[in-house]
């Protein structure tokens, strides 16, 4: 999660860091690697507040360096505040290649090797699992093998626990890798562990040869994220290795659920998820080719090198609206259980949900929004009430909290309200405004909190005019529901999601499931 | 080119195909697998206009199947659908799977031997360079590893002059391609080739290997776009061929040219560029921790495989709380060149980019907000405008393109102006509305086009009230700059970048750096 947010487009938030936290340990990751205290505020926080997380599973890592040069071990004040985090692990990282000794710490070669013992040694003392990442270990063998070896050695007599080899500049290939985990395999006797960057493209390949060389510990990412062109990618390389080379590594029928955690830290980092992303991208078993498609639905084996359901993917056919017929089915039957493959209306339906997802709605995290659509396609929807009219007024914001005023008029049997409210930017004011309005004849709507707001800007090109999809998630203290709106006007994208948050509740409260 | 072009999202014309085509041949690709005549209208066209290039180094390869079961070659008219492509060279796929054979084709294992056979001595008689694709060759190998080396045994006995080794489905790792490939050299007596595909993540790898281990024909696509998680990457491979193994696959001089042919075939596809793209992505060379912006500056080996020049790619380093003091610095002398790491401006500066980032400010992609910021803080910037004040009345959007209206008030020089304008959406209003008065009093601000707008909600928990993050990109056609703004209030966040924007480039037009 560190060397991830290093990637160009990401910062994460305290609050981002403790989501990612608690998906990571129920998808079953051992160690995580959560922040440098030393470096950055935020990540202090960050390990005060994770404390009141209850993990099951994930032992959480702070990361930090060794001592700087020339002073003692106990007044670095890096290395102590890396024992404020109260984690159970600490991650060390420090110089095994004698350019970045000369060159950058600019120190004799022989403190750079007292650097690395008596930090290791400090921590195990305080009683850490410590490990120990050795920076720009393969450049560093290939420049002077014998030094880069003794970085290693003096790790293992301060009594280290794990040492990753890193190919911090990413530039190595497959063949080097396993030359050198070879070579470190042979002469140094602690668990092994390997760190890759991908600036040759070779970083989840690498991860994997190293694997199959003896080592059992290994860093990435989720997606591949991380500075440049990313760390190696645990998505690629977890599925890898637990279905191909039938190794354990992550919880017990977990795998089936990397997915959905790519998808979700893709969210959270706010960045467009990687459809070819290899087993968690929405293209990753898309079928687009004819003899491909004929081929496959003859038999999956004969254009897919794993089943996508393995890994929680869905194949995909495209250019026909077989594509996932039965998943739709299954959530069409949710709302009305009478219709089947063979109903006149699936195809409706599915006719529906293309030209809408063409528009850039995306129902996955709004399952609410699909079922309203579904209600409303079959003309068995309910109207709770009518918007009669809005308006929304925003101010110059300056010197005032609230700046926006919606005014609002709505109609529910016959009986019309006209009200008012202020709020911080149009869309909150309009939020309240709806609400104040609706709890007069609902009363029950004054449960109902909105815990989430997402923006995301799609064919960004035509700049305030682009067209944006808002994903909204609401609860009333039981349950959490999330709703999607898609326009070129921010104002009604929101208003969309909002109007079917509170729609899916009044139905949820009432009668949902519908007759034929 | 052919097989690039069944990735999901890409459509090409034929003139794109010319394009792309042109621009390969300068590059110094040897062959350009064009396209498929026999099951393509638009790729025979193509092959009748492609005549009329002046091609001075590729050869130009149209590709189809064997001959179907049971019928003579020479009647088979995919096959002479091919011939009449008119190509010095042809790429013909066939069965190197019993699975394929029985499951798909649903032939006999004889026959398929004999549809090869039949197929390459049928081109070879006529005159052409055949090159065989064995298709499934890998999983074929592992399921029968007799029946697949009889299907190259056929193609050598019919004079094939190439074989291409097909890993179709993706899902090899770089072990069975050594084991598999070197099988293949021991064994098969004409120039062999690999084909990959990226559905496990180790395309590039695996080409990688299979050129280590005596292949010396090379199939992939720019970008790796391809079907389901695409092909090969040749952006990846043709450089670390050349500048990590020093074998020559392209023309001479010419590897500088890949950052540009990669980023102009995605400009052809209309697909975004990959910015985390080795070798080639806009973020292959950007810093962005502190430690290593700072090594870099000393010394660029130390956090770069290789120079960003060599691939014609560049080095950019990035702006954030976790970019050292120096980066900063620079930047700031980039305004105020008499500023030191000493000066006391130096602290404060510091101080308020730390205070913008905590308040959500990220200045990656938005350095001339950093500048404008800088040149605030101190005490030297100058007063363009004054907007006085500003309203927008949004309206219940259904029934109308033109859902906002903005009312704004400036003042320049003493001089006021109240305008008008309608948009879609709050912030298009008030864009439109703010550039029209402006426009008075600087016409050159007429030039302006904002060509991205980004929304990211941070801490989304407080919902409509939520904190966000709005990011801009501006040009006037020859620039291109990026600013941001912060607020809880949408429209404020939008308003302040909006408002950067203009200043920037009015700063730009004047004078910009200041003088103590």
């Amino acid at each position: 999660m560190r060397d991830g947010a290093q990637a160009e487009g990401i910062s994460f938030t305290v609050t981002d860091k403790l989501k990612i936290t608690k998906r990571l340990d129920d998808f079953g990751i051992d160690y995580i690697e959560a922040g440098n205290p030393g470096s950055n505020i935020k990540d202090m926080e960050f390990f005060q507040c994770v404390k009141k997380l209850d993990l099951k599973h994930a032992k959480l890592v702070a990361f930090g360096s060794t001592r700087k040069a020339d002073i003692k071990v106990s007044e670095d004040n890096n290395v102590l505040s890396l024992l404020s985090a109260e984690t159970g692990a600490v991650a060390i990282f420090g110089k095994s290649s004698l350019l970045h000794v000369t060159d950058v710490l600019r120190t004799s070669p022989e403190e750079n090797i007292n650097m690395i013992f008596d930090t290791i040694h400090f921590f195990k003392e305080n009683g850490k699992e410590v490990i120990f990442d050795a920076e720009h270990f393969f450049d560093g063998y290939k420049l002077d093998a014998d030094y880069a070896m003794k970085t290693l050695q003096s790790a293992v007599k301060a009594g280290v626990d794990c040492i990753a080899l890193c190919d911090t500049n990413g530039g190595s290939l497959p063949y080097e890798i396993e030359d050198i985990v070879k070579a470190v395999i042979q002469n140094i006797h602690v668990q092994i562990g390997i760190h890759c960057h991908n600036d040759a493209g070779m970083a989840a390949a690498n991860s994997i040869i190293a694997v199959q060389n003896g080592v059992s510990h290994i860093q990435g990412t989720i997606n591949g994220y991380g500075e440049r062109c990313g760390n190696a990618n645990l998505c690629t390389i977890i599925p890898s290795i637990e279905l191909k080379l039938n190794i354990k590594c992550i919880a017990d029928k977990k795998i089936q659920d990397i997915t959905n955690v790519s998808r979700y830290v893709s969210e959270i980092a706010n960045l467009a998820h990687n459809e070819r992303e290899p087993y968690v991208g929405n293209s990753a078993f898309a079928h687009k080719g004819g003899m491909h498609i004929d081929a496959v639905q003859k038999n999956s084996k004969t254009f897919e090198h794993i089943s996508p359901e393995t890994v929680g993917n869905s194949r995909r056919i495209l250019m026909s609206e077989v594509s996932g017929r039965s998943t739709i089915i299954n959530r069409v039957q949710e709302v009305a259980p009478w219709i089947t493959r063979e109903s006149p209306e699936t195809q409706q339906i599915i006719d529906k949900l293309k030209e809408l997802e063409y528009l850039g709605y995306q129902f996955e995290g709004a399952e609410s929004s699909f079922k309203l659509m579904v209600i409303r396609e079959l003309g068995k929807d309910r109207t709770f009430f009518n918007v009669k009219d809005f308006r929304v007024l925003c101010e110059n914001p300056w010197n005032r909290e609230n700046s926006a005023f919606a005014i609002i008029k709505v109609e529910v049997d016959g009986e019309e309200e006209v009200t008012a409210a202020e709020g911080d930017g149009p869309i909150n004011a309009l939020d309240k405004a709806l609400r104040k309005a609706l709890e007069i004849f609902y009363p029950e709507l004054s449960k109902i909190r909105l815990t989430d707001y997402k923006v995301r800007v799609l064919e960004s090109g035509n700049a305030t005019a682009s067209r944006v999809r808002v994903h909204i998630e609401s609860t009333d203290g039981d349950n959490v529901w999330g709703t999607v709106g898609v326009s070129t006007n921010i104002v009604e994208a929101s208003w969309e999601a909002l109007v079917d948050s509170i729609e899916y509740f009044l139905y949820e409260n009432g009668q949902w499931i519908i007759n034929n």
